[in-house]
C-alpha cells in the first residue's frame, strides 16, 4: 500500500438509510463480493432515518474505532444523490471512510480532524453505466472494494482538500452553566447530548443538575441501576457523552425531547439531600 | 461440478419474509454453516411483506446479478408451506436459486427465461425429520448448502421442467400511451412501476407525461436533484424501470398509490413550457 | 482447548435487544473482529423486545442447536447492566453461551440442564475502561472473542456454580386437560405455547381441542395448509411446541392473545364431525 497508515484488512462496514425491505444494501454487498470474494461485509445499520446525516454522523463515530485499523467504512446517507456533491474517500486514524461529501464524517474524524481525502471520480461501475439515483451500488461500493482490496486511493481520483463538516452545535459553556442539545435518540429512547462527559469530571456528581423541558435531574448516575425503575437518570454514556435515560423505561416517550431539544447543566455549591 | 455454467463460490444470499425478531433466519444460517463452515451467508432482507411473492420477485431481480456467478440465492417466501407446491433449485445465468415453486423467481430469470430446474425431494433434514411448517430450515437451507458446496443438483431430485411464473402484468402499449402499474413501494416511498425505461429512450424527456391518480408529472427527470424539494418526479430508476418519487419526501404517502395502482404514460407532440 | 466438549469453530452468533438504528451491534462485531479477524459474526436478531428476557430465552433455544458444535452464542438482553448481576460463560452440549446471568439461557440448556459455568471477571475491555452501561461491547464481546478463538474459559474467571434460571411456567397436566400459556408471538402473529407436542403424540389428532379466550380449535393440524385461508389452526410447530396460527393471516391480531394468555388442551372421547 502506498498510503501511510492504512493496511487493508478486507473488512467493509455498511451504514446506510436504505432500509431493510429492499435489495439496495444487498446490491452493495454483491458489488463488494463480486469485486473481491475475500472481502468481509459487516452490516452496521440500514435504518438511519432517511436523509439523517447528523444522526448517521453520530452513529458512525460510536462504532468505527471498535473495528481494527485497515477497515473501510462504507457510509451512504445521501439526500444529494445526483446533485453536484462530491463522492469522497477519507483516510483518518488508520481507517478509510467512503461517503458522500455532505458532513456525514464530521464526528468520526475525532477532535483533531487530521485526515487526507480523495475525490472519487474514476470507479468502474458494476453495470454498464452509473445510474443517476443509486451511487451506493455504482460509485461508493466499487470505491470501497478497491480500497479494502489494498488498492491505491490515487486510482480513485485527485486529492480533495477540505471536506464538508457539519456546523457543530457545540455546547455553550459558561462558568456556571453548560447548554447543549439532544443529538440522537437511541433504540431504548435514551437521549444522547452533545455535552462531553469529561467537561464534568472535576465536579462532585451529586452537585450536578441536568435540565431539559420541565424536568430537572439532580445528580449524575454512574449507570441505569443507580436509580429506581421509572426514574430519570443522567450519566456519561458509552460514547463519552452525557445521556438521559429512564431505568427500564423510554426517556424519549416521557420527556418528549425531540432531536435538537436544549439540555442545560448547572451546578450546586455543595451536595444536599435531593 | 457437473452442471454447465455453475462453479460454486460459497456465497449464499438470504431473502425471506421471516422478520427480524425470531430465530428463523438464524436457524437457516446455522444449517448452512453446520453443513459447511466455509460457506458465506449474506443477508439481503427478511422483511418482505408476509407472503409477498410479487414484491419478493421484484426485490430479488434488483440484486441477484450484482453477486458473482457461482452464488446461490436462498429465497423463501412461502405461503404454501405444507401444501403440494414443489421445492425447486433453478440454474440461470450462472446463479442457482433455491425457492418454493410459486412464482418468486419470475423476474430474476431475465427477459429470455433460459433456465434449468430440479425438484428438491432428497435433502437430509438437519434435525430428525422435516417439520411441516419450516421448510426454510429443513429443505431449502440444506439444498442451498449442497449447491453452494459444489454438490450436484441431480442429488437433490429429478429435473423439474417448467416452473411456476407469475402472470406478468406487462404494461399495455399503444402508439400514444403506455399503461402499467405500481409493482413495489420501496423504503423511501418511491413507487416502482412495471414500465421499462427503454420503452421511452427514443422520446424527448420533456414530452413525456406520467399520470397516476389525480397527479400528472410533466417531463422525465434524470435524477431526484432535477426537481425542487417536495416536487413529484418521474425517472428511470436503478433497476431500469420507471419510478415516481418526491425529492426529499415520500411519494407513497402523498400519492397514496398502493401496489397495483395504474400508472399511465402519454406523450405531447412537442416540448412546451410546463 | 482445555475444556471437554468444546473445540472453537470461530462462529459467534449475536442475539440482543439493541435495535437496528444505532451502532451498538456494530460495535460488538467490531470488537470481535479487532480481537481476531478470523472470527465469523452471525447476526440472529437485534430486535428482541427491550428487556425481554423470556422471549430471548425462547428465541435462543429455537436456533442454537442448528449451529455446529464449537459455536459461541453472544446473547445480551440485559436490563440489569450496571447492577450486581453476574456476567457468565456457559458450556452446554458443545456450545458456549456468553450472557448476563438473568435467566436468558434457561431454555437453551435443554431438558436435562447439564452445563458448566464461569463468571466473567477478567476481560480486557476494548477501550480504556469498562463503561457502566455497555457491557455488550466492553465485557461480553471480548469474552466471546476469547472463547471463539480457542481461549480457556478459566482465563475469564472462576467457575460460577448454578446460574439463574427462569421459573418455568410449565404447563399444568391432569388426566383430561393440559393448561399452558403463550410464551412468544412470532413475526407472522403465530402464538407459541409452552406445551410440548410430544405430550399429544399418543392422541388421535381429531380428538384434541385447543382453547384460548373465546376460541376453540377442533383437531390438531399437521401444517397451515390443512385449513382454509382465514381459519384458526393448532399444530406442533418447528420448535416442537404447540402453536396457534391463522392460515395466511395473523392469529395474534384475531385472538388478541398477549404473552402469558392461557391455552387449554382438552380431549374428546372419539372423533366426531366438527
Amino acid at each position: 500500500m502506498s498510503v501511510d497508515g492504512f493496511a487493508a484488512n478486507g473488512i467493509v462496514t455498511l451504514l446506510t438509510d436504505f432500509g431493510l425491505a429492499d435489495g439496495y444494501a444487498g446490491s452493495m454487498k454483491g458489488v463488494l463480493l463480486k469485486s473481491n470474494p475475500d472481502l468481509i461485509p459487516v452490516d452496521i445499520s440500514h435504518t438511519i432515518a432517511p436523509f439523517g446525516i447528523a444522526s448517521a454522523s453520530y452513529v458512525l463515530h460510536t462504532y468505527c474505532q471498535d473495528f481494527p485499523e485497515g477497515t473501510v467504512h462504507l457510509t451512504v446517507v445521501d439526500p444529494g444523490v445526483g446533485s453536484a456533491r462530491r463522492a469522497i474517500a477519507v483516510l483518518c486514524r488508520g481507517h478509510f471512510f467512503v461517503a458522500p461529501d455532505n458532513g456525514l464524517l464530521s464526528m468520526a474524524l475525532g477532535a483533531d480532524r487530521v485526515y487526507r481525502a480523495w475525490e472519487i471520480t474514476q470507479v468502474k461501475p458494476p453495470r454498464d453505466s452509473v445510474s443517476a439515483t443509486f451511487h451506493g451500488r455504482d460509485i461508493f461500493a466499487p470505491a470501497a472494494a478497491h480500497l479494502a482490496s489494498g488498492g491505491d486511493p490515487a486510482d480513485l481520483g485527485l486529492e480533495a482538500g477540505d471536506i464538508t463538516l457539519l456546523e457543530e452545535a457545540a455546547p455553550d459553556i459558561t462558568p456556571g452553566r453548560i447548554t447543549g442539545q439532544v443529538i440522537h435518540v437511541d433504540h431504548f429512547g435514551n437521549l444522547i447530548t452533545n455535552i462531553r462527559g469529561d467537561l464534568l469530571q472535576d465536579r462532585d456528581p451529586g452537585t450536578i443538575l441536568v435540565k431539559t423541558g420541565n424536568y430537572t435531574i439532580v445528580g449524575m448516575s454512574r449507570t441505569y441501576a443507580d436509580r429506581e425503575s421509572g426514574q430519570l437518570a443522567a450519566y456519561v454514556g458509552s460514547s463519552g457523552l452525557v445521556e438521559i435515560a429512564i431505568m427500564q423505561g423510554n426517556a424519549a416517550h416521557t420527556v418528549r425531547a425531540p432531536l435538537g431539544r436544549t439540555v442545560e447543566i448547572a451546578f450546586r455549591e455543595k451536595r444536599e439531600r435531593a
